[in-house]
């Protein structure tokens, strides 16, 4: 689908099957409200399925789109941008955490790769689809142009449309990308017209004098490109990422299959911002999956109204956070399809 | 195994596998530090099993202490004590909320009569081990004598043996019984001199009139018996309850067995305190599984040391929270047996 035809698609949320998961939620043996965010979850899906109770998120599948970043020769982070590829490597092995955590969950893990810099190695679970071999430098010149910016998002689109096809019923974002906590940054403040200071995080573990760099880097960007928030696309081809591009094609393809899609740390976080300018509805089918240690996620997540499921202190990308929420976006829905009713189950009430 | 035995057999962590746990994940393939608190529980379990990487966490059984309480005819909940039993019957059933988590995370249900008031129904996941059809109403009398509180105790360290023997790895607390939370406030405040109206929340969902009743109710009962938390084992038979104690004894049995124990809600958390007293090794056994609604549950957790997992605003109790918890438990000790390590992946360090 072209990214048009995935915005047309995308309808706001069913008030009627969220209606009936609410009513349901009353009626099932528990004290009414005794779960928590988790009813609140599993009536936001209803809504997002369009039925009551909404199918079960599984199988589920986590993307990891990758890419590299011009902005790396600023020196923003100690590490090498050879490592983006390394990584895929990494995952395509089935070495790395988000392989671990998949593993655990029993989802899939696709990696993508929309935009690394060196040639990736091939492997089973790897779609080729690169745009660009890593973005421009945006502190001296757009990171990307807007075609390239909307060919990454219809890679992310496409993927999301084959997942849909093939049965997965979730869909968890992932990324990797050596310095992109930095493009991150730059989307996060030019969408919510937070201060750079404000939504720039440490990253991989920056030290006090890389980090106020960084945030320097960041200012500098949004000086130079000015990004209006009202040009959605513009905005992320002056101061995003290939995989911020994917991850926001990604979501965008989630909402117009009215599939959940689990969002992970700042990068999606950015991503999401991204898709939402394009699409206000689209903000039904994200589920924030946990509450980054980056501070731009937070102000993010703040911004479109999600409260993460899980708050542990992470900071690793790849899609560990969504992999992880995952089994408790299930464990939430399937309230709706388990549990028996007072009525049922001959339990008294209050 | 009797409690003294139990006691006996209780060590403290192994500082050597504790130590090669932090080793290796500054070595495996992400950032140092990257996964927050996962990090410090995979290196706690490796210190529990005394090896590194430490067991999976897998099987896991929830099981499901159900007891009546005395104290409910001084209406501090609105629930008839019936539901108890008919909870009991729906667990077995497999119509509950923990039977529809149990069934997401892959963990089976055990379900224990060790002091319900009317007689159970039998089933193939029932333990019949009633100590006492419920307590007495500890606002007039000790809710139990001393050698059934022991005997509750024990009910509890034999499902723990008994599941250790079948292979679990992982054992996760649950309980039921109508009126609970409030036995749950009295031996909270009784173990870290907390103020009743700290400690005292609105279990199901009471209203203002009757959390300041329960309040009063729980400060009644601790003016009455004054309980010595150096005396475990009274104040426990003082005012705990059945499902409290053989809670308690389940915990002592993983610590014994060197099991990872998730402690779920606010009566495991009262639970959690009394093994805790009895022997102060146990705690490294603990990984709390949520934090619940309840206050008194974050008094008895800060008191322990733990940090929950989970945030969701929760308050329903029957392993619920447990039973959330223990796939991120499992991921967390994923990571240790297998993400590959920079040397071995071939990827760059910083």
């Amino acid at each position: 689908m072209t990214l048009e035809s995935t915005l047309a698609a995308i309808r706001p949320a069913d008030a009627g099957a969220a209606a009936a998961a609410r009513d349901l939620q009353t009626r099932l043996t528990k004290p009414a409200g005794s779960l928590g965010d988790l009813e609140e979850l599993s009536i936001r899906l209803a809504g997002l399925a369009g039925v009551c109770p909404p199918p079960m998120p599984e199988p589920a599948t986590v993307a990891v789109f990758a890419g590299d970043h011009g902005v790396h020769a600023q020196g923003v982070t100690p590490w090498p941008q050879e490592v983006t590829g390394q990584m895929v490597a990494n995952f395509l092995a089935g070495g790395a955490v988000v392989n671990a955590f998949a593993r655990q969950a029993g989802a899939g893990v696709l990696v993508v790769d929309v935009g690394v810099a060196a040639p990736t190695v091939e492997g089973a679970n790897l779609l080729a689809a690169n745009v660009r071999r890593g973005t421009a430098d945006m502190t001296e010149e757009a990171a990307m142009t807007v075609a390239e910016a909307r060919a990454a998002i219809e890679v992310g689109i496409g993927v999301a449309e084959a997942q849909a096809a093939a049965g997965v019923r979730c869909l968890l974002t992932g990324d990797m990308g050596i310095a992109n906590t930095t493009p991150a940054a730059a989307l996060i403040a030019a969408f919510t017209g937070a201060d750079p200071a404000e939504v720039t995080g440490r990253g991989t573990g920056v030290d006090d004098d890389t980090l106020a760099h960084k945030v320097s880097v960041v200012a500098a960007a949004l000086r130079r490109h000015a990004p209006d928030p009202a040009q959605p696309l513009a905005t992320l081809a002056a101061v995003g990422g290939l995989e911020h591009a994917a991850l926001a094609g990604f979501i965008l393809g989630a909402a117009a299959h009215r599939l959940p899609v689990v969002v992970d740390g700042v990068i999606a976080a950015s991503a999401a911002l991204v898709a939402a300018a394009l699409a206000p509805d689209a903000v039904d089918a994200m589920v924030a999956g946990h509450r980054s240690a980056e501070p731009g996620a937070t102000v993010a997540l703040a911004h479109l109204g999600l409260t993460p499921l899980i708050d542990l202190g992470m900071r690793l990308g790849e899609g560990s956070g969504a992999v992880l929420a995952q089994p408790i976006v299930a464990a939430a829905v399937r309230v709706l399809h388990d549990v028996a009713t007072f009525d049922a189950a001959g339990v008294s009430e209050k």
